[in-house]
């Protein structure tokens, strides 16, 4: 306490752990705008150049929730169980996954993210559906919380402030890369609600901002240990992001994809790993350890709820609470739908060895599906839909994808055709979920 | 060319050397503004932590040189020689050495600084002379120095004010300390002027910002080293800062003893130091090697122009073309007195065995001859008068020095005290030049 904000610096610089009370100090004059922002920036290169220790970690996780309200949310609603995907292609789980549970019993508090760069944002997906208000105040999503068991929303003013601001920066001065800072920002927003657990979905491949597998093993770890340290029951999958999830990229496209799931018809790797995440949050509801039958356990009520209907019934609700006009269900075509679809066809036969996330993301964002920069505006309609996916026999001419634009002129049919590696023979599929930290 | 802020930043943040197009888009965008305060602080922070090469030091003083105008000076007069010190306690010598290198031929045109923290600056102790302006134009600069021979003034706007924009972000986001900064910085301001030749001062002790020999002798290789590649001759002494220089320590009882170093009366190490920057500064100016028989015609000139009188000469004339009132070098009592003048006096008898320079210098700031922070006033009058200095025989209750002061309560007396180290027997003098390097 009593250290300037230069002191707060040069201790960073020089190597030194924070004691618990720096820490907050340096939040707290932050967010009282007595450390400014070059002041914050050079602290950040600092903390991301000289690392900081899970200790430090912590108390910069609990001081950004702090810098905000506390929900409690658990006090009212229980179990409370949330999930968070550090980001991939094709990613629209959330949306099936929050009813799903929902629909076993659990509550699912949900504070997502827009799109950025080359993955989407569920709250960009929501959007999608005419009338869906991402925007609401906080008693609204306690209400749809306790009506629907689910609510899907974006962060507020007063959620973990500190993340936002402290997030602007990063994105602005190169230090967005940082391990600790990763961890502090996503719990610091999911854990200000108030959880009695939380589900990480690591992403890790191609589509994804972590590319191998120790990176994307020692985040997940670092999750895992901060949000526990913090009192969150909280466990962590590593998954596979060289492909696409499912079979779209795009917003409407991933809500349709979502409908899918929700109805028991979706595409086999979105279905499965929605039921895999689905599994880990009935079980840390349960606070059960992972056995094969409390799993097998799991796995039946979320497809029953599947089955039975029951969890398309709850995403109605929570569509119609949050102001959306929910006969999309029913009739897919009222969501947007871009003027043009194009197939984009093979050029060779073969079987599909490889499907680049990367590059098909990036075609989708050439789109207008996504956004370069934070105050791009996406187009709901337009994306891509996979007519194969990797293990895929394609004869020469057949469809590899469709392209949904808004124009017929410059479209990457090339880029997009070159997104599918064919190959002789098939390979072995990679698995989807790498590994479960916790 | 065409990297944006963010990836200027992160090429640093991963360790990589920039290219020179790289350093002029960092320092043009900043100046534009297109690079903001929070992202060069961020690319500061990573420049302290990862380094600059020698290359790239020499472009960003070049690219901080070529924000502002450069003088060229010594196309219109010449030999153009300029010293610097980073900075000492007692360190006048600019003050007694540019009048006194004038009055051999050469032309000083030196842009000094101000005082901050416990090293004094050039500026402030001008500034007790009534009416000397330090704060005067280009072409009046010019003037002077075309007719006195040497002129000392503070930093225009013009003259690299890249480097003044960073030194004040450097000032607050702990990243003052990086070696290649700092030569950066003091060389930008310096080559702005367009010299022929530059010596420096690198001073190493308690009382300097170099604390230690290897540091100083580093700093100073890498000053001579880029301002040699920028075409500048470029000497560097390091010398022993431990205790302070000469036997004052505030701003208008170091004018007084500059006075007495320009007559010949001046103490042992002050007056010596100031001949020994001299003969480098004439030996610069012949372009001559620095054999034992050039020193020893260098020193013999500047005893000339100190025994004839010339020396006080120029200083009265650059005082007076500076808007300054000469008397006070027949009349010092002109100069600002402090109201009380208080005695500090040995508790025991022995050898001076050290007087510590830090200390001395705290008790003078304390005092208000100094600043504590950049916008603080000083106090012309206040500081400490030396009356034993290491190596000294002292009796107990035989004056140490004399603290003058505006005020009578509060003195800091046993700090003064406390400076001076008193032994059974005297130890041999460490050397006032510890090396030479160039």
């Amino acid at each position: 306490m009593g250290l300037r904000p230069t002191d707060l610096i040069t201790r960073k610089r020089d190597g030194s752990e924070h004691s618990q009370a720096e820490i907050e100090a340096l939040v707290l004059d932050f967010m009282a705008g007595r450390l400014t922002d070059y002041q914050m920036s050079a602290w950040l290169m600092a903390a991301l150049l000289n690392g900081l220790s899970e200790r430090e970690t912590v108390w910069l996780t609990e001081a950004m929730v702090d810098s905000g309200r506390r929900l409690e949310l658990r006090r009212s609603v229980s179990p409370c169980i949330d999930k968070h995907s550090t980001g991939g292609v094709g990613d629209k789980l959330s949306i099936p996954l929050a009813p799903l549970v929902a629909a076993c019993g659990l509550h699912v508090p949900m504070i997502a993210g827009r799109g950025l760069g080359h993955t989407g944002g569920t709250l960009d997906k929501l959007e999608a559906i005419p009338g869906y208000d991402v925007r609401i105040s906080v008693p609204r999503f306690r209400k749809i919380l306790a009506n629907a068991g689910a609510s899907i929303m974006g962060a507020t003013e007063t959620i973990a402030p500190a993340d936002r601001r402290m997030y602007a920066l990063r994105d602005v001065t190169g230090t967005v890369e940082s391990r600790s800072l990763i961890v502090a920002s996503i719990l610091s927003k999911k854990l200000a609600v108030g959880l009695d657990g939380l589900v990480l979905d690591v992403k890790c491949g191609r589509g994804a901002f972590m590319q191998n597998r120790k990176d994307a093993r020692l985040l997940a770890q670092n999750l895992v240990r901060v949000a526990t340290a913090l009192g969150t029951r909280t466990v962590a999958l590593v998954t596979n992001m060289d492909e696409p999830l499912g079979t779209t990229i795009g917003n409407a496209l991933e809500v349709r994809e979502s409908l899918a799931i929700l109805r028991g018809e979706g595409p086999v790797d979105s279905t499965e790993l929605t039921l895999r995440l689905g599994e880990e949050m009935l079980l840390l509801a349960q606070k059960k350890a992972p056995s094969e039958r409390a799993r097998a356990q799991a796995r039946e009520r979320l497809l029953g709820a599947l089955g039975s209907g029951r969890a398309l019934e709850i995403f109605a609700r929570m569509v119609r609470l949050h102001g959306g006009d929910p006969s999309f269900i029913e009739r897919p075509e009222v969501l947007p739908t871009a003027r043009h679809v194009v197939a984009v066809k093979a050029g060779e036969s073969g079987v599909i060895q490889a499907v680049d996330a990367r590059r098909l993301a990036e075609v989708a964002l050439s789109l207008g599906a996504g956004r370069l920069r934070a105050e791009d505006r996406v187009d709901p309609a337009v994306g891509v839909e996979l007519r194969k996916k990797r293990g895929d026999r394609v004869v020469r001419g057949e469809e590899l994808c469709l392209i949904h634009a808004q124009s017929k002129t410059g479209l990457p049919l090339t880029q997009a055709r070159e997104a599918f590696h064919i190959g002789a023979r098939a390979r072995r599929a990679p698995a989807l979920v790498w590994e479960r930290i916790g």
